[in-house]
């Protein structure tokens, strides 16, 4: 399986925002929606062999499950109805105990450290860095962990969690890009595995 | 320069349409703006050596500069707003002859063919095609024009066209991806000069 979580750093964690107004009054969450998509979609299918995790302000986690997934659409605008209807069910996630708020989408009070722990222990957590392994050289791992920022630096607790957790430091090309475009990038080096399958 | 031209078959041509509803009532314009934000975006700043055409309907064009855009944003929503902007100046655009609309962006009575055309004199057509070569196993050209279609087929016209003005024929990866995404891994590939530099 191939995870994606992303650190939501600017964004709400109660459902009272306008879907209309995702990239200003509900802080950032247009960036979420586009790594959503990234992380799900092909031309013509979901990606179900995908789990991606927002984590949201570091209280909240909503988690896809691509195998379960039914009303996921690729518009950043209805990605964020989905976040907001599990939010709606906020009360009910009590304790690491998730609540399923629409078919495969989960609501927890989970923050980054636990998410992190949970996924490290399933799969192999790949550090994106500047410094790390240029992509090409290297050999996917299987059950790759992908753990992605919004427009945010992540916060340094943050970063000390996953220089803990990391079994590769991987660089995908010269230019800082958007998270969501991260995801992408990923896809294309798992999909050929490591750019040698076409 | 980098190019970029969209075909959008089931988008509008008039600016009557709502921007809360890009990926309905506007036809699937939504797929257009994703493609924008993939082509210009960089963690911090615009590629400003961009550009890219939207192709509406086969009936105008609107055309984003990156060494000029001003008012972009990475949401789908803004940028919907840039492209309604110009649809709103329709009348203006007479013959070829372009109008400016929003600092960078300019709208044109132009379908896909003169916009084809015009790109294939000013640089190389890259054909993304099942059947091309693998963009691991080939040198980026200079002054690429990457050819894409929104989530419909390219119509046999534009295939034919196609066929006559490509200089190579790629194939970024095995999956069939969304034109937004394939965009972001053809910049991967321009950034790492054929995975070789990272």
């Amino acid at each position: 399986m191939r995870q994606f979580i992303v650190s939501g750093h600017e964004v709400p964690t109660t459902p009272d925002f306008s879907l209309s107004d995702l990239a200003g009054g509900a802080g950032r969450l247009d960036v979420l929606c586009r790594c959503v998509s990234a992380a799900f979609f092909l031309s013509h299918a979901i990606r179900e062999d995908v789990r991606t995790s927002l984590v949201l302000a570091d209280e909240f986690t909503v988690r896809f499950e691509g195998s379960e997934l039914r009303r996921l659409n690729p518009d950043e605008r209805s990605t964020a109805a989905l976040i907001r209807k599990a939010l709606d069910e906020r009360e009910e996630a009590i304790g690491h105990m998730e609540v399923e708020t629409s078919p495969g989408v989960y609501l927890s009070r989970r923050g980054f450290e636990p998410v992190l722990a949970a996924a490290a222990e399933e799969g192999s957590v790949v550090q994106l860095h500047e410094d790390g392994d240029p992509a090409v050289a290297i050999e996917p791992p299987d059950d790759p962990v992908f753990v992605l920022s919004d427009h945010r630096d992540f916060a340094a607790r943050e970063v000390d969690l996953l220089d803990e957790r990391a079994a590769a430091r991987v660089r995908l090309g010269p230019e800082a890009i958007h998270a969501n475009h991260a995801i992408t990038v990923a896809h294309n080096w798992l999909d050929t595995e490591g750019y040698t399958g076409y």
